[in-house]
């Protein structure tokens, strides 16, 4: 199988449901239609799939009325050109002269400092840790009204390099246990400033979330010797009706499982742990295969608000063979209510397949 | 110590850090007011306490120009009074005749069917199971435009019973393994409709999250002989400085780990695994302090939004000794982002000990 961008290409048939075989699409998808649980064999959660309450796909869009149009620059700006002064401490720029494309500074008002020692607290059942680690930003571009889905894939890539720059420095701080790089795109997503920007936060603890999902995996690799993350990839790739692009390097689908509609994994093909250890090559491709994903969202749902985060394992562990790194990326297209507050578990109201089949049909410049 | 009614007398000096004891009380918050993590022994989820960033108490409030002045009555809404016919099977209501105050109905777009049988399919890594299970809603009031904060207390108290009496009658059905009871009030809260009402979802399998809370449970059980929330309950009755209300049977609090600002439980003082087990005083009194507590974000928030659930045993595992139900509030006042969406960690950028000082001191009506 040729894996490069072979996004139109895609066969939608199933390749794993023997039944199915010859059978038209569109049955299918009915067949498919029926609400269901999924577990997310990542995870353990399981998701309510609730097709009833569906929209369409493209109900799921950007509400036009709701399009703020930005400006190139912004006065006010703090990550505007001509402000670096607003900002706080530079860590770097690229290039390294004025003119710079990408900036990466420490958060001017940081969740967790750089500054002072780990120190853990334990009084009876109260148990504390000094707020260490790092806060810090990374500005995508010089541009105010700049998006990844529209930059040029050079500018991507370097903005993936500054990421890893900052996690491999990072990593070596012996206070920091796990670093989340995420983007906050939208009012929706929760982002305060407009400007394209990043975050990097390194905790001095594993979340707890991240050691369920790392034993979680342990366990999957102890009872098959496989890591869970290529066993999905490896299906994935065989049913085809999740998948959204491929690239060489990378894979982008819907999990099966998806807790919500259009949220979405890219992973890496090749077995790694942690981001940092990305080569060049994959920066490229990923650069590719990431701007393409963002470019279905922004063109097929209306520059909808989104959140990405990297998925790694933790600093201290890396090279292990049972975790793997990767992107996931959640369109802010429903609402957290009190059944997710109380039971963890989320509705999906879209079906995995059919958001698939709708973001493989929109169409996206090279 | 007298346990009735006492918050307007309760001592704002921590019972637990012996250091401080004397010490005038506006000290002691500047001292707490450094940033820190802090972990829930409950579910071992770490929460960055980042006061830095933090508002004034009354920041957090409702926007008073988000206001919606809603009617008593609403012709198009489905829950007023005159509209029965709008809505699919009733299950019950209170009282018998046609002048009811609560109504219990099922869901018209159920994310679970109560028809059909429990079938579990398991393919590879792909595991799913059939949507069985309850969805219903219970409109609290027949006026469109109450809330509980301003509901009688014999109302709060009709309610509490419809929800037992529905939570027992579902327990019953072999196919449910949990029961989640919960409420949205207001927009960002994720309602869709404004007229007051519940929800009960009953889910086939037990949410992955309850699970891995209960390992947690037993394990502390495990290793002290303690409920970890009887322990909890004691601890913060010692300390005080996050209690809101207490009542006779019941104790109000932000936790000591709050996952974001004004976030409270209320848990019962006698140990019971599960709501069901509520008995008639226990029901009374609850719905003292499920009013207070409201009527103080009612009062002291203008009416924020928020959800609220109620956490239990599975329902299979009724009368253990390690686990405890209870009331968990979520005011809606800060959105998740990347970072929540990274590492299921939750930035709070308000010091519960001073978010539950403001609570205490807010007056409400009788």
């Amino acid at each position: 199988m040729d894996r490069r961008g072979c996004v139109e290409g895609i066969d939608e048939r199933s390749g794993t449901e023997e039944a199915h075989r010859g059978e038209p699409q569109k049955e299918k998808v009915e067949e498919g239609n029926m609400a269901e649980l999924r577990q997310n064999v990542l995870t353990r959660e399981w998701v309510i799939i609730s097709p009833e309450r569906a929209k369409r796909p493209d109900e799921f869009a950007r509400r036009k009325d709701a399009e703020p149009v930005l400006p190139k620059y912004a006065p006010e700006c703090p990550f505007c050109v001509g402000n670096e002064h607003l900002t706080v401490e530079e860590l770097f720029r690229i290039p390294k002269h004025n003119d710079w494309k990408i900036r990466v500074i420490s958060n001017k008002y940081p969740a967790l400092s750089n500054r002072g020692e780990r120190i853990r607290r334990i009084d009876g059942i109260y148990r504390s840790m000094s707020a260490v680690g790092s806060h810090e930003v990374i500005i995508e571009h010089p541009l105010h009204n700049m998006t990844i889905a529209l930059m040029g894939r050079e500018e991507v890539a370097d903005l993936l390099r500054a990421y890893r720059m900052r996690y491999s420095a990072i990593r070596r701080d012996s206070r920091v246990e796990a670093i989340i790089l995420f983007k906050n795109h939208g009012e929706a997503a929760g982002t305060s400033i407009s400007h394209p920007h990043s975050q990097l936060v390194a905790t001095p603890i594993v979340p707890n979330q991240t050691r369920t999902r790392i034993e979680e995996a342990i366990r999957y690799f102890d009872d098959t010797g496989q890591c869970v993350c290529c066993r999905t990839v490896r299906d994935e790739l065989l049913a085809k009706k999740r998948l959204i692009f491929q690239s060489k390097n990378f894979v982008a689908f819907i999990p099966y499982a998806a807790l919500s509609p259009f949220h979405i994994w890219i992973f890496p093909l090749r077995h790694a742990s942690s981001f940092e250890e990305i080569n060049d090559v994959e920066i490229k491709d990923l650069a590719k295969c990431l701007k393409t994903v963002l470019a279905k969202l922004y063109y097929g749902l209306n520059d909808q608000d989104f959140n990405y985060s990297i998925r790694s394992i933790p600093t201290r562990d890396l090279h292990a063979e049972y975790f793997h790194w990767y992107f996931t990326i959640v369109p802010r297209v429903s609402k957290t209510a009190g059944f997710e507050i109380g039971s963890g578990m989320y509705v999906n109201t879209a079906l995995p397949e059919e958001s698939a089949r709708f973001l493989r049909k929109v169409k996206v410049p090279k």
